[in-house]
């Protein structure tokens, strides 16, 4: 890329907890276009749970395989806005992010050996007024817009080694149990578990399962939503590359009574 | 359109019902800026109700007469994602529609003599790896990228003659009485019937008309939203072509304790 | 900007209460990119509380700020559809409006001198046909294109110079003590009140200040949402420039059971 005065054609996602309705994502995109107005905006989403720094960092790990070379995503989860957390960006392969450092872009991160990070703390990338409640606008928007003029990594800040890790539980696999939870439900009501499905693949060595939900519900394992009966509880990969539980035709939050934190055990 | 190689100003619209939690449109937007960076994306809707067939058609036969030659409408409201329905990409008079095929397109298709329609078989035109779950981003989004970049229908593949009709309710009318029923619900709770407001106005031939909604509330025949005094049920020709059953300065299907199914009866 | 027949790179934001489910905002861009295919769309809002003009002038008003020159802001919040209200076009210092005459661009108009507003009456720029109930699709959409495309402003319509006021509670002031209300509540639950921060500032000269809402329930003043401590009621200047009371981790409407109307005091 050239030097910081050029336009590119360019490809910006935006990722918040925003919602809506109160044209918060609207403002940060007139920044944006105000800074570069060549650049192409896609939304991943504004109506994430408020301050649900996981869900966040599951769509930001789930989007990135699908998109081009030298996409910034922008990401503004953030709860600690306005206090002494780092705000970063942050090369890893060929795509960039943006946001504040908080585990959001711990999947993104996880098993990357090489990437490059820094600390946004050259104000000259800001808008010149930073308000105490809206970085998103103030300094991520024009970051993510001055980053896709050009403008190289560096010159944002200094070098930030340690990026902070999301809480994530991890499942607990022995033998013949793995123990895990449900950690996101997305818009259908799927319940979307910490259980990598590639991983179970590796584990299970063609061992036949039995999946249990929140105790003592038997989900069965499809390859598809339209395998299931009518009403029935199934397990398979979903999009996200996790373990899913699925209710056939319905939704599986509503018929288990429950969603994040219910407990997974698969029995080999 | 030039080969397949070339990359043209295009526009494809997204109609899914996936919300706008999870980033799934995203996605589907990454894939297909990924082949196609000139293309223009329009959202029509992502929030309709879950597998909602019908809702989907109405909203894609709303749209058609407003949008540019050449505009790709791309649908994935695929209760049958992963079993053996057929999917499709569709040329009727200047504008292409591609999803799957379960009645999406019937309401684009109706009257229509001229139309060309393929059966999605080429991989070629998918990504490498398709999911079980995840069509939209897998074989649709990409269809719909690489038609907007000039490769013609039938590179996609065999010719489909009998796309698959929409189950949907058609009204009785006889000399004095039309009765028909509700087909959707919008947002502002309006109530949208499966009567064309065209028909009913050829059949009418000038009679005053009594319009009754669910058994025994009266609907008072208006021509905009602000005839009616506040509270009053109202009958009009509704921004979809059909009659519609609003309440004044409020939400017809809120007062109405209903929705969908609910009958209408048009007596002349 | 040049003649009708040109095309800009320009920018259209688009402001609605349409929701995002019907496919309405889809089909006013579609007419949009059939009249100027080069424009660059964002959306404000579409999910404000149905007719509610005075969330919309607050949308408009935040966002005014952060766009670039020329940017053509689309605005249709509009109970009074098809009766015989006047619908506008309008610019202040170096950006326009386009929507109905009912207030919604009274904040942004506030304070402004010098401005330039026509009544939409020149049919040329409207569809051929102009329905009773969708304007945003019939008149505004296709008039802000035109806009776009570098139409001058006077060929729109007659001048008009009394655009309507919105009925906007105004706080009433004494030397100590200032009575205002909530005048809406955003996505987080936070209640954003009718008390501008700056006057606030100039009012309290350094006085310390307490602040009651709904009567008797107390908010601590600060500066960053990350000051409260959990479940603590904090007022603070929001990203509108007025006060602005939140419940740190918390959705203050839901805490307070209470959401516009809300009386708010504040004792110096």
């Amino acid at each position: 890329m050239g030097g910081a005065g050029q336009q590119h054609p360019s490809l910006i996602t935006l990722l918040t907890d925003f919602g809506s309705q109160d044209g918060y994502v609207g403002v940060m995109k007139g920044v944006i276009l105000g800074i570069n107005p060549q650049v192409t905006l896609v939304d991943l989403s504004h109506d994430l749970p408020p301050q649900d720094v996981i869900a966040a960092a599951l769509v930001l790990q789930a989007a990135q395989p699908y998109f081009p070379p030298e996409t910034i995503h922008l990401a503004v989860v953030d709860p600690g806005v306005g206090t002494a957390r780092r705000a970063l960006a942050l090369r890893v392969r060929d795509q960039f992010w943006v946001g504040p450092d908080n585990g959001l872009f711990h999947l993104v991160l996880e098993g990357q050996r090489g990437f490059q990070a820094v600390c946004l703390e050259n104000s000259t990338y800001f808008l010149p007024q930073v308000s105490a409640t809206f970085h998103g606008r103030d300094v991520f928007a024009p970051v993510a817009a001055h980053l896709s003029t050009g403008v190289s990594l560096s010159d944002f800040g200094p070098p930030l080694t340690d990026p902070v890790h999301l809480n994530l539980p991890v499942p607990a696999i022995s033998s013949r149990l793995i123990q895990g939870q449900v950690i996101h439900v997305d818009h259908f009501g799927n319940l979307i578990s910490n259980i990598r499905f590639a991983e179970l693949e590796t584990w299970r060595q063609g061992r036949p399962l039995e999946v249990r939900v929140g105790g003592h519900h038997s989900a069965r394992l499809v390859r598809t939503y339209g395998q299931g009966s009518p009403g029935e509880l199934i397990a398979l990969e979903g999009s996200h590359g996790y373990l899913e539980i699925a209710c056939a035709q319905a939704n599986a939050a509503l018929v288990l009574v429950g969603g994040r934190h219910l407990p997974i055990a698969i029995m080999a």
